[in-house]
C-alpha cells in the first residue's frame, strides 16, 4: 500500500441552513478543502461522498454526481458511501484505498448532511432508519431510546454519575465556543444544567438518564480534505499530515444481540486495526476526535479505544484530563457534542479538525505541538466503527 | 495496484419478491457467491453493498451493516455504495481497489434493490430523485421521459427506426428465455409488438417514441461476487477471471447542459480507460453486457464503447452480429430488458454475467469459446458510468 496523506482540508460551518440546499452544502465543503491546497497541475481523479440518507432527508440519490459537476470536476469518478452515522468516515477510508492502491493520485472527499429539510421528530425517525426494521424500528427504538439504556448500565457498571456525563457536556460546549464552525456555541454550567430549580425545563430529560444537554443537535453542515499520494505531498508548502493508520469493524446490527452490551467490541477492533498499522500506541496519540453523539459515549470510546482503562474514562474526564492543556485533549473542537452532528458530515469533519490541530492551524483551540491524532466514527450504535490515526512527518 | 480476480459469482432470480425483505434479497445473493468458492481459511475481510435507494424504497439505512452480520462475518468492514443507477458498478469497483491496494485479501461484493415494496408511479418518482431537483426534477422529468428525447434525436442523426429499437428488445426477450435468473421469460415478436392491430395494447406509449417493450422491468434482486488477490485466486480451482481493467468517468448533471445530447461522453471515457488498463481493445471482446434500460441504450452504448461506427450499431443488430452466436453477442443474459434492473445489483450482475461466461458456466445462453468479457454500467442518464473488462486467465 502506497502512503496517504491529507493535502487539503477544510469546512463550512455547522449550523441550520435553511438557505442552502444539499448541494450547496457540499460544494462549499469541497470548494473549501480545494482552496486550502494548491495542486497545480494535478487533477482531481475520485470524489468519495459521504452522506447517510439524501434519499431520506431530501429526496435525492446520485448526489454525488451532481457534485463533481457542481465543482467543475467532471469527468472524475464519483459516489456515495453510506454508512449511517460513519458515512464520513467510511467515505475517508474508501478514498485512502483508492490511493494507496496507486489508481488515483488525488482524491477529494466530502461528507455532509442537510437534515433540517424535514421538521421536528422526522429526523429522530430518518436516523432510527438504521436500526434492525423488524426486531428494533418496529417497536418505535430511536438512537436515544438506544443509548439511554446503554448509559444506565454503563453508569451502574462503572460508577459513571449524572455529573459525570454533565462535565462531558460542559468541556465539549466549552470548547465549542471558540470554534467558528461550531453549531451551538454557548457556555452551559452544572449549576444551570443539574442544580437549578429550572434545570428540568433548561436540559429536559430525553431518554432516562440522557437530558438535551447530554445529546448532540440535529444539524446541517459538510467538510472535506484531499487525499493525495507522497508523491505529491511532497512538494507541497504545508505540514505533511498522514494518514498512518485506519481501522474498521462492525458488531451485532442490534444491540440486544451482545452478550455485554456496555462492551463497545467494533470500538475496540477498530482502533487496534488503526493503532496496529500506524506503528503507534494509544500513549503516543496527542489529541482525539471522538463521537459523542450522546456524553457517554465519549467517556465509553476513551475507555474502550484503549486510552484509560475501564471505569478510569469518567475520572479522566473530572480530573480535567481531557480538556485543552490535559494530559490527553478530547474533542477540542467541541465534539459533535458542540460542533454538530450532520451525521456525514462528522467523519470527515473529525479528520479536518485533526489535521488543523496536527498543522498547528487550530486557533484557539489548539493542543500545543500536537503530533499525532486519533478519530473515531461510530455507526449504528457501535455496530460499524472506523478509527484513524493522523501523524504530522514534516 | 495487484491483479484482481472474481473467486465467486452469486444471483437470486430478478422478479417481484413479495415475500422476501431488501435483507433476505442481499443475504441471498451474498450466500450465492460464497457458496460458490471454497474460500478455506480465508476470511472475508470486507463488503461493499452496491443499493441505490434503501431509504426511499424501504426506509432503512445502515443495510451493509445489517447485511454484515446476516451472512455471519463480523468484524468485517461493510459500506453501501450509492451512485444511481451504476450502484452496482461503484461497488466492485471499490471492491477492486481494496484487493487491488493490499489492504484486503478477500472482499464481498454484493449489489440488490427491492423496488416493489412502493406501489406503482412511486417507483418512477424515486428512480428519478436521481436528477438535478433544481433543473429537472420539480419540473416532473422523469428516465424514461429524458430517454424518449434521447431516442428521438438519435433517431433522427443516425437513422434508427422503430424496427431496430424493437430488434434489440426482440433479441432480449429471447436470451431471457433460457435465463433462470430473468425477470421476463416471454417470447415477443416485431408482428405482435409493431404491426399487430392491438399492437398500441400488446406494447403501449411510454414516452414517445418508446413503448413499453422499450423499456426495462421495475424489479427486485440482488447479485454478487467474491474478489480475491492473486496469491489466493491461485489456490482455487475455477477457471481465473480477472477484472483486467476498469473505467469511471462523469458526464454533466444534466441532460441539456450537454453539446450534443446523443454524445454520451461519460461511456466513450469509461471504456477508453478500462480498455486501456487491460492492454486489450474493443475487438478483443467475445461477449459484452450492456445498459440497455431502455432499448435505444444498447445501441448507443455498442457505438460509443467503441465496438461499432457511429450509426452502425442498428445495422449491426439487424445483421444479428449481436445474438448469440454472432460476431459480438450482447446481453445474451437477457440484458436490462429481460433479466430485469433492481438498479443497485445491476451492475454486479453484468459482472456475474460475465464470469459465467468465461467460465463456460452459462448454460443454454453460452457464448463458445469466450475468454474477453466487457461490461457497462450507466448511471443517471450516463452522468456517471463504470466499464470493465474481463479476462480468462487460466
Amino acid at each position: 500500500m502506497r502512503p496517504v496523506f491529507v493535502a487539503g482540508a477544510g469546512m463550512i460551518p455547522f449550523e441550520r441552513q435553511d438557505e442552502n440546499t444539499l448541494g450547496d452544502i457540499l460544494a462549499g465543503a469541497g470548494l473549501a478543502a480545494l482552496d486550502d491546497v494548491d495542486l497545480g497541475k494535478h487533477e482531481v481523479g475520485a470524489v468519495y461522498l459521504g452522506n447517510m440518507a439524501s434519499g431520506l432527508f431530501n429526496h435525492q440519490v446520485s448526489v454525488a454526481s451532481a457534485l463533481v459537476d457542481r465543482l467543475a470536476l467532471i469527468p472524475a469518478a464519483a459516489e456515495r458511501i453510506e454508512n449511517g452515522p460513519a458515512s464520513g468516515g467510511s467515505a475517508v477510508k474508501n478514498g485512502v484505498l483508492a490511493v494507496a492502491s496507486g489508481y488515483y493520485d488525488v482524491v477529494l472527499v466530502v461528507g455532509g448532511e442537510k437534515m433540517r429539510d424535514v421538521i421536528g421528530p422526522k429526523a429522530t425517525d430518518i436516523v432510527a432508519a438504521m436500526t434492525h426494521p423488524h426486531a428494533e424500528y418496529i417497536y418505535g427504538l430511536t438512537l436515544p431510546a438506544m443509548a439511554g439504556m446503554f448509559t444506565r448500565l454503563y453508569m451502574e457498571k462503572y460508577g459513571v454519575t449524572r455529573e459525570h456525563l454533565a462535565m462531558v457536556a460542559i468541556k465539549n460546549q466549552e470548547n465549542g465556543i471558540t470554534n467558528p464552525y461550531a453549531h451551538i456555541q454557548m457556555k452551559i454550567t452544572m449549576e444551570g444544567i443539574l442544580e437549578h430549580p429550572q434545570s428540568h425545563i433548561n436540559s429536559p430529560i430525553i431518554a432516562d438518564p440522557l437530558h438535551l444537554y447530554d445529546c448532540c443537535p440535529v444539524s446541517d453542515g459538510g467538510a472535506a480534505v484531499v487525499l493525495v499520494s507522497e508523491e505529491i505531498a511532497k512538494t507541497l508548502k504545508k505540514p505533511m499530515v498522514q494518514i498512518a493508520g485506519f481501522g474498521q469493524a462492525t458488531d451485532t446490527h442490534t444491540l440486544a444481540e451482545r452478550e455485554d452490551p456496555t462492551e463497545l467490541k467494533a470500538v475496540r477492533l477498530a482502533a487496534v486495526q488503526a493503532f496496529s498499522r500506524a506503528g503507534l500506541k494509544p500513549k503516543d496519540i496527542d489529541v482525539a476526535e471522538l463521537h459523542d453523539a450522546f456524553t457517554i459515549l465519549e467517556i465509553a470510546e476513551s475507555e474502550q479505544a484503549g486510552f484509560f482503562k475501564m471505569g478510569e474514562g469518567a475520572k479522566a474526564v473530572e480530573r480535567g484530563d481531557t480538556r485543552i492543556g490535559g494530559k490527553l485533549p478530547i474533542n477540542p473542537s467541541g465534539g459533535l457534542k458542540a460542533r454538530g452532528h450532520p451525521v456525514g458530515a462528522t467523519g470527515v469533519a473529525q479528520i479536518v479538525d485533526l489535521v488543523w490541530q496536527l498543522r498547528g492551524e487550530a486557533g484557539e483551540n489548539q493542543v500545543e505541538g500536537a503530533k499525532n491524532g486519533f478519530s473515531l466514527n461510530f455507526g449504528g450504535f457501535g455496530n460499524n466503527v472506523l478509527a484513524f490515526v493522523l501523524r504530522r512527518i514534516s
